[in-house]
């Protein structure tokens, strides 16, 4: 970039988000004949929309979303019959790895197939969910969570031969995704019936996360792999319209067997500083996140410098972009980071233990454990995208005397791994899971992230006591108590969301299994819950029912599988309204505990559980807990309603 | 074997068991010098002692243990050093499908690791659990659930790196085991570290279950697939010791990855009618039974034949078998099979449905599935012992019209799928899922097998509903619910064990989500149940109160994650004692949703509830179920203690 004048040809503002318009790709898609230099040109303009949904979000997958752009416009707009559409041999599309979805609602706006008007909605109520869901047209089917999809383009290819419909299926793949064991469960099947209507194209950009794949766990020779599970293999450049054309020309022939594009891609492409590492980095930066407003500027210029250099030589005019508002968001003052604290005390006794080993899921910087890894890297374990290999293998460590400490999202961890988990319990072992992201928020991120049912997940599992911590502080004296005290083994659940807390933890609190502390004193109600986002809303509904004359007392209970009924008889019975909180479904979540112990401990106070009753929405954080009504306003709505009742 | 008579040579009663003493033992082990010889001799005498353990059992995997026996015999007696011992450098072996457990067994005590005194006590309470439990002395970790074996080596090969100890791991898994995706997960982690530590041996029998592995999903080229995946790989005889003894040297040469032998094996290896399919048969017939005492009797005969013509052209006196009475089993009169009526009821309706088709996970006959299969091939899909791929494979065919029935074990359903049953939750298409094998019994299998958590692990998947039925007639009234009223999806869990009901469902019942029904009339105490194991306890119990003068009633509350208020309120507030009984861990199972409910619904009677509070024990039934304490009798005493407390 450095000091070249765009001004003519990329009339980007310095302090404003700008968007291709429906008109501009009106005008390339029925004005640019060269299909190659059209899916140049639209790939480019989508990138441009792309990014402004996710600086319009705040956040967003840029770099898997630039790499596969190029496959997507292309399959879209050249390849597939009435992709996704209703007749009987409309052709399916659908990505695996689910995190480029700002891409292809970008092409799909940009193709008409969706409103104009979703195009500032990116993971808001009622907009763009952040990975996809059946609920928006043209998507075909729920990803987001790693592996599934070719295990599901199988069952759709299946169903299409039971209802004479003659579908190709076209599944993307991320290759850090091939890390998953569905993957490789999936490959022999579809090969096996010799479904050759299925075609993977593997987004091959070598980076996961914001590490590179062969650093985090190598896939070795990944022709030579697919070929061995007998799939019909090519490679070539992702971003060589030429080449996907040839590829998939010579797919078309081959009718006997499934077939599979490893597509060379580069993260980030399209924006030469968001292309892959940067020279001597091993970290990626613009994985998950929104881009700094700066960054976000140059990105476009760049971009849009390229399309109308295209078309003027084409002899095209150029495209104008249209500008909009950055929009404002209001951070925390001085929010508690949980997770980091938690990382810290595990660090700091870790020090002294040379048994504590940490093992991690390509979650690294989500999961507090970034300072761990620079300290002590010999007694960090990356697994890579394998949770079941992970969770095992801490099982081995810990029959061989060490203490593993696992993470991964909440999400993950508790199910693709449940088994592993209850396996390793049935060793009465010491395990220590760290389950972060967990609850409903952040909401953006959609259901395939919104870990809202682990503790029914893993609450049964003999000798595995769920906590989940309200503040620093109680995150630190959670993981050394699950280290230095609980013989058994913990699961640690962490809301990862930064929040101003309203209350403070008594200065003589220590944990005390199955037994909670009353954060907030009060007479008529008790609000028991657990964890920052409830809590914190319980304390503001506490607030608004004060100003109703209602006392509510705001009760952290942070044992999510434990409760102690004499605490339960002691501390609920001095109530007549108890209210529960569940960041989670009602069912099997905490509240059906307490409700259980005050039936069984006779104590007589109404109990009302509120929680999560339908699948997860997206969106802000905001909209989401007003959603699904937990934020602090419909907390209080709901308990000043039951007063009425 | 024909006319020949073995009088001489095979001195086995036609109305006994036989086993091999530990003196017959010790003359081979020390009169026999040629190594090859030596082991050949040990494994034919295991092998008549694990037959004489499954016989006394009355089930146990004969086919995989015969044909892992030659293998794990050399490795015993010929290549560990220390084998799962305490010494710092001694070796580790474990096998990861664990099936072959009586194997195992057999060869630990034949070379005095365990004690004679445990050949009659596989399966029994206290014994030798019916898959690999670290609580038997030279067992290194628990299996049994297919695929976990190569993760934990991995964990233990770095646990040794850290604490200096210098092990070899071997791991034995099967062939189906290989479709599990978590062998293909831990593959490359492994070869990618460089673990030179970790052989693993693949008893490749070329049978799972009761089919061949290439009919239920062909494995491809196995050796390329682990080379792709960066392992040194040799194939070979299994059964030839010279072979195995060659594998092994060349393997010592590597030192700069994992190895892993293809043993070309066969099921059932060692007795001539029981290896490998008989000609023109596609079901291989002793895979997990006993087998009947005709072929135990001609089995042992032909074994010890071999055994003493290879003794006697050694110059040593033969093996004289010790007998021992075979056990006297009672089976019910009556049984009811609820999950074949449950199948019955199934293919009736597909029959007429063509959106029907059912799955499964190699587990064909316990499904109750077999006659749908054989009615309606075109319509049953076999996916192999691949419970992910299969999940995700009926979320797709949802997605395009069909009606999926998904089948596997309850224990591996609801937790290796677990995130995939979500994922399909969250697309609102109706699936079907069927685990059979729930709860505590059958005891033998061991915990691996129990599941009694399933219903925390998918009680809070949204649109879910669980049921469980108590009867044929209730079995066929759930899947006729399931298909034809639920707009939901269903979990359906079935008790595989035959019983006597002393129950019978009222003429008039029906389904209604939430309610249950009052099976026997009582006045003093509600005992709430689910399914035939309970039910059928519970009336014993209600029995044995009715002799004491209190007067229980029996109430089947089928619904496992859906309570109806009004149902709770209207039937248990008549009572002033509420007993609930799990099939299931005490947290997370449905008596703590009963006793939530009565909180809720501000029903005033006493609440206990009765469930699982520990890793369940392994045994006969009987045995099960008296140690865990939910046998009528215990239930009886407890209710009893409540009233007295």
């Amino acid at each position: 970039m450095g000091e070249k004048d765009f001004s003519d040809r990329a009339l980007v503002g310095d302090d404003s988000l700008s968007y291709v318009s429906r008109e501009a790709f009106h005008a390339v898609r029925e004005g640019v004949s060269d299909p190659i230099a059209r899916a140049g040109l639209i790939a480019d303009l989508c990138r441009i929309n792309t990014l402004f949904m996710i600086m319009q979000a705040g956040s967003g997958h840029i770099g898997s979303s630039f790499s596969s752009t190029d496959l997507i416009t292309w399959l879209w707009t050249e390849y597939l019959r009435d992709p996704n559409g209703d007749s009987d041999d409309a052709d399916i599309y659908f990505s695996s790895k689910g995190h480029d979805a700002p891409a292809l609602y970008s092409l799909l706006i940009a193709l008409d197939k969706l409103g104009f008007d979703l195009l500032p909605q990116l993971r808001r109520l009622n907009g763009l969910p952040g990975h996809p869901d059946v609920g928006t047209p043209f998507i075909a089917t729920n990803t987001g969570s790693l592996g599934m999809g070719i295990a599901k383009a199988y069952g759709m290819a299946r169903a299409n031969r039971y209802t004479g419909r003659s579908s190709r299926i076209v599944v993307m793949t991320g290759d850090g995704e091939l890390q998953e064991g569905q993957i490789w469960e999936s490959l022999q099947p579809v090969a096996n019936e010799g479904l050759a209507e299925i075609t993977v194209i593997v987004d091959h950009n070598k980076l996961q996360s914001d590490s590179a794949v062969s650093a985090v766990s190598d896939l070795g020779p990944i022709e030579d792999k697919f070929r061995a599970f007998g799939w019909e293999v090519r490679r070539g450049d992702g971003h060589d319209f030429g080449v996907l054309r040839d590829t998939l020309a010579h797919f078309a022939t081959v009718t006997d067997k499934p077939k599979v594009f490893i597509a060379d891609t580069v993260k980030g492409k399209g924006v030469s500083f968001m292309e892959g590492l940067a020279c001597g980095d091993q970290t990626y930066h613009f994985h998950a996140g929104a881009p700094s407003l700066k960054d976000y500027v140059a990105a476009t210029r760049e971009m849009l410098v390229r399309v109308n250099d295209t078309l003027a030589s084409l002899g095209r005019p150029p495209v104008v972009l249209t500008s909009a508002p950055v929009p404002v968001r209001v951070s925390p003052v001085s929010p508690e980071k949980i997770v980091l604290a938690y990382g810290d005390e595990l660090l700091e006794m870790a020090r002294h233990r040379p048994e504590i080993v940490v093992m991690d899921a390509d979650l690294l910087s989500d999961c507090g454990i970034e300072a761990f890894k620079a300290e002590l890297p010999e007694r960090f374990i990356e697994c890579g995208i394998a949770e079941m290999h992970m969770v095992s293998a801490a099982g081995g460590m810990a029959l061989r005397g060490m203490l593993p400490v696992v993470h991964s999202f909440a999400c993950f961890l508790s199910t693709r791994a449940n088994e592993q988990i209850y396996n390793n319990a049935t060793e009465k072992r010491k395990i220590i899971y760290t389950a972060t992201l967990a609850g409903l928020v952040p909401g953006g991120p959609g259901h395939s992230h919104q870990s809202v049912r682990d503790i029914s997940a893993i609450g049964a599992v003999p000798g595995l006591v769920a906590v989940e911590p309200c503040s620093e502080r109680e995150a630190r004296l959670a993981i050394r108590w699950a280290v230095e005290q609980n013989p058994d083994s913990t699961y640690l659940r962490f809301v990862n969301v930064p929040l101003d807390l309203p209350y403070a933890m008594p200065a003589d609190y220590s944990l005390e299994v199955g037994r909670g502390v009353t954060l907030r004193a009060g007479t008529d109600v008790a609000i028991v819950g657990y964890g920052p986002v409830l809590l914190t809303n319980a304390w503001r509904a506490a607030d608004e029912l004060a100003s109703h004359g209602v006392s509510a007392a705001v009760i952290d209970l942070p044992w999510l599988n434990r409760i102690d009924d004499r605490w339960v008889s002691e501390t609920l019975s001095r109530f007549t309204r108890v209210v529960t909180l569940d960041n989670h479904y009602l069912e099997y979540g905490q509240g059906v505990m307490v409700a259980a112990a005050m039936a069984r401990t006779g104590v007589r106070a109404a109990v009302t559980p509120i929680g999560l009753t339908e699948i997860p929405a997206c969106g802000t954080n905001a909209e989401v807990l007003a959603y699904h009504r937990l934020d602090g306003p419909s907390i209080a709505k709901h308990v000043l309603a039951l007063r009425q009742a």
